[in-house]
This record gives structure tokens, sequence and C-alpha cells, in this order.
């Protein structure tokens, strides 16, 4: 039998604000149209996505009512460790995919499988030779590269800083000297609530010529970018907001 | 007087291809709206740009006809080299931006300043002190990570690969050694037209437990994507389309 498709589908980068984005504003109507007709889902959290399930109901109206899709969530370690980390056997989960159904990846915020899990279902659905579909959304990374002025062309991803203020101050470093030897931007993100503690220790560590990008909250409202050296951001220090997350990107 | 803003507007993923794709698929109707409501651009070239707004035309009509639309072109070094390795001040071409006037950043096919020129023309943005909005739509590099199943939460884009034979079995190399050592997914492009040239170096140079992913041309017709084994890879080889483009990803 010929297996479903994999459809990742990308979802507002609004996930625990008070303000929702519109979703036409941030997706496109084939993304929409496409999620509308799934009628199997495998999420992080099964009630966030009944909720964002919900709102795309509320354009293109859903193939199945709500109380009637199934939604199975990600192993919680999946979560915590990354798909690389505790590599795991996704394809339980995709039992009604190899049944000829057409499935759906969700994650909380943005592209699915990108600065979050769900690689290994990606993977598991290409070992079934199943047909993988990544559907248009918003990405916060891509979003901040483009707007950050930095080198786009050569770029990387890092993930998460160390969270003890050594390790982090020691990690930085070599993120920076790795950025100015080759050119590539490095690229992170942290959880808003230490926005403004790595700020601070990325404008104490880095030397005053490199450049500091810091995107915030983008495509919401009162969106900011701010792409500047060190030594402008040493002057003009700027307000952190602690719950909007946050881009960072450091460059030459 | 306050600078106007920049909008950084992505554009589908068609370019050169015979069938163009519906805009909705691919582009939410706020990016389309921003868009259509600018009348000052700067793009990488004037006649496609022209046909791009020619298509957003058809869906949200624009501020000002086609002709009365100002459109200036990045300068050809630009192009060539990057806007890193060939630094210009793109100041000149926001005066536009400098006098209150909202200014729009095109590429020829998905996010400006991300695998594509216009960086240069965001940092200079930022120095006036301008606003930059980056808009959302497709972007091939991160729907192809997405759905290659390889390390999303720690990934590189490095550009293209050399030409030279023989440096360009070099860099696989040194590219895998790097995948291999640090769990980074690594992540380029090649133009069409050496898309099999390329797949063949990969087969020959790659261990045959390093996982291969090629996506071409995603979000169009006939859009595929394969992620497998190197040695899964040169039992089954697959023809290559020499026309569309494709993002190749490699990894543990």
């Amino acid at each position: 039998m010929t297996p479903g498709r994999l459809y990742l589908v990308p979802a507002p980068l609004d996930f625990g604000c008070d303000t929702l984005t519109p979703l036409q504003d941030v997706m496109p109507a084939g993304t929409l149209q496409a999620a509308a007709r799934l009628t199997h889902w495998i999420c992080e959290n099964a009630k966030t996505a009944r909720a964002y399930l919900k709102r795309i109901d509320a354009v293109v109206p859903l193939a199945a009512p709500l109380q009637a899709q199934s939604l199975q969530e990600l192993p919680r370690e999946i979560h915590k460790k990354g798909d690389h980390a505790a590599p795991f056997d996704a394809r339980p989960l995709l039992a009604p995919l190899r049944e000829g159904q057409d499935m759906g990846l969700l994650s909380e915020a943005g592209m699915p499988a990108v600065a979050d899990p769900g690689a290994s279902v990606v993977r598991a659905a290409h070992l079934l030779g199943a047909e993988v579909v990544p559907l248009v959304g918003p990405a916060s990374l891509l979003l901040a590269l483009a707007a950050s002025g930095l080198n786009g062309q050569n770029f990387a991803f890092v993930g998460y800083l160390p969270q003890d203020a050594q390790a982090r101050r020691q990690r930085i470093l070599e993120l920076e000297a790795l950025a100015l030897k080759t050119g590539q931007t490095q690229l992170f993100i942290e959880t808003p609530y230490r926005n403004a503690a790595v700020l601070q220790a990325l404008v104490q560590a880095l030397r005053p010529a490199t450049r500091l990008a810091v995107a915030r909250g983008l495509t919401l409202q009162g969106a900011s970018v701010r792409s500047d050296s060190v030594k402008a951001w040493r002057e003009r220090p700027a307000p952190q907001d602690e719950r909007a997350p946050a881009v960072f990107a450091i460059g030459p």
C-alpha cells in the first residue's frame, strides 16, 4: 500500500502571547487549506495543537470536527533532549501514514523540526517511503537572519547557550571567534525570561567591533530588530522585554 | 525626519520555471498586502521584479501603477561576490527611506538577504535608524532542512561548493567531518545544471553511513525530497532533474 504524505505544518509565532496574530497575516492560504484537510496529527502538545486547529477552522473549515481528529504527542524526552541526543523510533506514531492516511506534524511555533523537535518523525516517514511535504509559514530564525543585515550567505544556528554564566561566556567567545574567522553568522535563541541575562553577557564578552543583532517578537505586535556594533550596544543599552521570544545573531 | 520602513519581501520559488506557483499557495495575504502598498523597491533585476509585482497586482491591487513605481537594482558586484566579499555602502539606494518613504527589498526567489544578496541594504537601513520588517514567505533552505529529517536544532548553511572537482571533493569531506564531529547539519545549494555532478561527487566522497538529503523544487510542481544513507543512494541512484533548484544536506 502506498503510504500517506507527511505534511510539515508551520504555526504562527505567537505561542504564549497575549495578542494573537491574524492567521492570514503569516500563513499562506495554501498552507491553511492543506492543514484543514488533515485529520491525523503528531504534535508537541495536544491542547495547544487543538487551539491552533480551531484558529484554522475559523478561516478554512476543517475536514473533520476537532473531536474526531486524532492527535498524538511526541514523547517527553524528545522535547527535552531533542531528536538527536535521544534518538527514538517514531514509526509507531506513523501507523496511519503507513495505512495510506495523510498526516500532519505540528510544532508550538514556527516550522516543525527546525529549532524544535520533530526530525525523528520526518526520518521515520522517509524510512516508510512516504512523501514529505513542507508547507510555507513563519520561521523566526530566517526572519531574524534576513532582518539582521548579517551574512545570510553563510550562517549557522546553534540552538541555546549554556545556562551557567562561566560556560556561557566561554561559548560566546567560541562563537565570536568562529564568526570572525570564517565570516559565518552565528545564530542562537533563548527562552524569553533569560533574554536580558543573555544580552548582558553578550555585550560584556564580545569585542567592540563585533556586530550583534537581536530580533524580538517577529511577526508580532511590537516586533523589533536591532543590529549594531557591540560598542554601540554598550553606549545605548536597550531595555529587554522578558516576554517576547528573541533570536540573537553575531558576526563581523 | 523619521525614516521609512524597509520591508523584506519574499518571492515565490518558481523563478525561471515554466509553471508558476499560485501566489496564495506560498505567500500570506498579509505579505501580499504589505508589498502592494509599497512604491519604492530595491531588487536584483528590475525586469523580474516588475513581473512579480504584476503577479501581486492580480491578487491585491498595487497602490501605484507599475510604470509609476521606482525600482533600483543592486550593483552587479554584489550579485557576484555577495554583500560581504565586496562590501558597499547601500545608503544612496535608500534615499527615499531617509525621506520617510517605506521601501521594499526583493530577491529573485525566496527571502531577500538569505542565500541571496541584500544584507548590505539591510545594514544600511539599520545605520539610518530605520525599522526593518521581514515578511513571511517561502525560504527553500528552511523547507529543505525541515523535510530532510536531519538535525534542525543545530545546522549551518555554507552557500555553494567549489566548482573544481578536486576542491569540491575536499570541501565535501571537510563538511562531512564537521557534521559527524559536531552533529551540525551542513546545507548547501547548487545551480540547477550542476545538480547531477554535485550529487555524484557527494555519493562518491561521503561515507556509507552518512545521511544525505536532496530537496528539489520545493513548493513547485513535482517537488521531491529524498533523505537516505549514502549506502542507499549508491544502491538506488536517482535521476537528477537539471532544471529544479536543489538544496543538499548532510549529517550523521
